[in-house]
């Protein structure tokens, strides 16, 4: 019997399927990448099994769905799922996966990265030191402290929890905001303390980190109010979604000294439209959604996805199903 | 009485001495500028009890030494001396003094920072993510891998010490080479194995960390045949003093494939003179000795340097004098 198929939007580039993930999906099944099937989807569409959904791509439309009648499954090969319309899928009976856990220490660690690199103005003193007209080092020019501030995360799930992990190794003080308290003992190992409410833990933050998932709640969970509570010197870091930070009201804290500087790992959208004014800000630092791109967790996200795909050929219980 | 006077090199810019700094000084001493000095010394040379040494000026020559006929000290604001003379010194009988320990801190937060930029290839993908062209995200670029991954710290002297210790919590694996081991209770602390041979450590390590001090034993530490014995993938943090790394070597194995990366606070010469191949190798990333440049550390450094002076003033024992 011919291996099962997946559907994949193409290959390489963009938010295509990079080549250093072919051999873990191919091990199983057969893969139709979008254009064949746009082509002739008559000739394939009956082996379909899934659809492999990587930074968003294949779209997931009506059109699509109703063109793959033994679809079983939609696996994204990431965390976030907003991006796909989960009532739609729940009318076509098909089911959703994601890949949770595996990229939550590359995440955590680009969160450090971007801390300590906005902190310590990394990529400003890097550019000086190699610049072409550099002839002598400049002793009064001076960053921010890492070591023994304050950081208050916002949003204590697991990506949070291990930030918190990591800023202790730096004697960081940890505040942290979240709906629930963690259990003392969760909290002593960090040496967090909790904030029910965000902004009394603001004013109090040289570091704040967004590591919230996104929801309807969340949405612009930073917006004007709280960047008027923060530090004038204060460093903002967003791991999480674009859409966590109110974009319009950052680019004023930002231009008008409420914060001292911003790194986002996320915007809304990505990437930003060329002429978005945040791209213009002198202090700001951002990154293309990179928390999870080390060859080592993106591998382990897709043979996640792949232990997906193959539960749901079985029938068997998805190991990471979203439930619609 | 009037206040005894220190010379210092001239105000900010290049190795000056910052503004930030001379409320410090001025609390306890008179500063003389070396312009100042150098138009009519015969008017301020008597009073001058100290000479503050910042990044290296004002330089300390037998010309200058001879025109300080009540010089008890020349105070370095830093921890490395090796550009003063200990004998010419010795033989003027003025003593030595530096500011370590309070730098620790901000010199290691720096080493990491610079580990966890050059692995996750910060510059490169914040250029890609603000340049004015981009307009779609590159799913299939991926970086390396800072969590999990193991470090091997050349040195492990205070700054060393307190590297392994951020890394910790990022669950790297810690491997050190040092002159002598650390008792067991530092190294369980840290969950560190200790190399009497650093050649042995070498190919085990995804990073490599230099932060000794330079002398004879550790010029060129890192050469041509410890290039050799790192993995190809490996990446090279230095934060020491240039002249620990063979910076001909250096090119080499980044230009030859037998390292991946380099991260280089310190180079020999500071700065490296513009048309110097090293800075326009493509896996470098260098910043302009800025280990300790916060603005709290700074004035630590200087509060330490003034307690120096003050001690030399009253007669009594340095808190931190170089043994010439």
């Amino acid at each position: 019997m011919s291996k099962a198929s997946v559907l994949c939007s193409y290959l390489d580039g963009g938010s295509g399927m990079p080549t250093y993930l072919l051999d873990i999906i191919q091990k199983h099944f057969h893969i139709v990448w979008l254009e064949d099937f746009e082509k002739d989807s008559s000739k394939c569409s009956n082996n379909i099994l899934a659809i492999l959904n990587v930074h968003g791509q294949p779209k997931v439309t009506q059109s699509l769905l109703e063109r793959l009648p033994n679809l079983k499954l939609v696996a994204v090969v990431g965390v976030g799922y907003n991006h796909i319309d989960t009532k739609l899928l729940h009318s076509f009976n098909v089911k959703l996966s994601n890949t949770p856990f595996v990229l939550d220490d590359a995440t955590a660690d680009l969160g450090m990265t971007l801390l300590m690199a906005a902190g310590r103005n990394l990529c400003a003193v890097k550019d000086f030191a190699m610049a072409p007209d550099t002839t002598e080092l400049q002793f009064n020019e001076v960053s921010c402290d890492v070591s023994s501030t304050t950081l208050g995360i916002v949003g204590m799930g697991r990506v949070g929890y291990k930030v918190a992990q990591r800023a202790k190794g730096f004697e960081m003080k940890i505040l942290y905001h979240n709906r629930n308290q963690r259990p003392s003992v969760d909290e002593k190992a960090i040496n967090a303390t909790y904030y029910k409410t965000l902004n009394e833990m603001l004013p109090l933050c040289d570091y704040v980190m967004v590591t919230v998932c996104l929801t309807p709640e969340t949405t612009n969970i930073m917006g004007a109010e709280q960047f008027k509570l923060m530090k004038s010197t204060a460093i903002l870091v967003n791991i999480s979604r674009g859409a966590t930070v109110d974009q319009d009201a950052l680019l004023k804290a930002l231009n008008g000294g409420d914060i001292g500087f911003a790194a986002l790992d996320v915007t809304s959208p990505e990437p930003l439209p060329r002429d978005h004014p945040l791209l213009k800000a002198r202090n700001i630092l951002i990154t293309p959604h990179v928390g999870s791109a080390t060859l080592t967790t993106r591998r382990k996200m897709m043979q996640k996805a792949m232990n997906n795909v193959l539960a749901a050929a079985e029938g068997k219980p998805l190991p990471s199903e979203v439930k619609l």
